[in-house]
């Protein structure tokens, strides 16, 4: 008898933001698959001995990928339910089509259960829609992080600031400097509202605004560390609007 | 005592596709305001007189929106724990930002709490990320129901093709036609796979794939109609490899 494999977004860290099936199938699954992503307050919840961590494997005979694609195959093939958890969304630069071709290349039934992604909810609890009517009629979401076996950088900056819409990069705090120069000549107005939001969600959430001129300085001071959301866009400029009367987990 | 306004997503219309906390605010809340986009499954699972359909009216003293932004600041004043239910999240497309801020402006406390989006999810669970470390590197989402208000369309068709990366277009049936044509006019490979998913998650959910050039047919004759979501991009393709092993609603 093969077993299952479900595919689950955890959402942003607050374990109250995990869909209603995410937190079933984490207290029924028989094995949970996870990295750092979710959380600590996420994983607290799981028993440990059913909890295997993928994340941290590097330098063995598999890359941390190939290691989790296997384990994925082994685990159903033993007739195993496993979830694989990931942080937000697991089609969200989460590798999680990848693991899905892997799975159904294996003969493994499986199901795609959706999270909240941070991309969204990072802004919104910061008090930034990523759109609105007045402001931004598209919101495109990149990764700051590329691929390190691509030769070039496969996002196309000039093209993202010719939408007009809001940007929101995840993972991008340490290339920050290269990416706000790439919009600036691309001609992005200097004076448009930035923000950083580190740690979306979690008890120690931290926001940072500043301009497509200054938030490298903004971050610097403030000291915003990864994992953070950059939102570019005059969306970012809500959040002084709504900040005095926004209330995060009540 | 002034109450509180919670804006909460309510997923794409699965249930189990809500919040942990989205599901405790129904139960809780002494009113929830909604239109028809949450669905009747989510809709039905919301005790009769705590509920208030504000998405019909219409030919009033105020268009719904002013309505609904009038009813929560009223009932807030009267000290009520008002959920505002909106389809999928609150902050995409959902004029949640506009809402935000009129409360700002009458000193009633809110809280944002996001929900899935039927733009990831909806792809999603048709089989198909939204982003792929092999097909693409951003995302992009748009509106194919635009603000009529608005003399032109703002959505920059041009930009978003030469992006190179996913496109996602939410309300987009009608007007499929129109954009098809701007994205082949500025570019786009008229090969490139493209999915509709109508109903995303709910129990008679649809799915039907062609490229940009035979996908307004392919709508036709499927007899695709909204609530629906049209994903531009390489990543369609990736449901033909996974779908016979894919399970929803397990």
């Amino acid at each position: 008898m093969t077993g299952f494999v479900y595919l689950v977004g955890s959402g942003p860290g607050d374990p109250d933001l995990m869909t209603v099936k995410a937190r079933r199938l984490l207290d029924e699954a028989d094995v949970v698959l996870h990295d750092k992503l979710p959380g600590p307050e996420i994983l607290g919840t799981i028993d440990e001995e059913r909890r295997e961590d993928v994340g941290k494997r590097a330098g063995g005979e598999w890359t941390p990928q190939e290691y989790t694609n296997r384990r994925l195959v082994e685990l159903a093939e033993a007739g195993k339910t496993v979830v694989r958890l990931k942080g937000g969304d697991p089609f969200v630069f989460g590798r999680g089509g990848e693991e899905a071709e892997h799975l159904a290349a294996h003969d493994i039934p499986f199901e795609y259960v959706p999270g909240v992604t941070s991309a969204i909810a990072g802004p919104g609890v910061a008090g930034i829609p990523v759109t609105h009517r007045d402001h931004a009629s598209s919101v495109s979401f990149v990764t700051g992080h590329e691929d390190p076996t691509k030769a070039e950088s496969a996002v196309d900056w000039e093209a993202l600031a010719a939408t007009g819409g809001t940007l929101v990069v995840l993972m991008g705090v340490g290339k920050l400097p290269d990416y706000t120069a790439a919009l600036r000549e691309a001609g992005m107005d200097p004076a448009t509202p930035v923000a950083l939001v580190e740690r979306a969600t979690w008890p120690d959430m931290q926001v940072a605004t500043g301009t497509l001129d200054t938030i490298v300085d903004v971050r610097d001071e403030a000291g915003i560390e990864p994992p953070a959301i950059t939102v570019i866009g005059d969306v970012a400029g809500t959040r002084d609007r709504v900040v005095e009367f926004l209330r995060t987990r009540t």
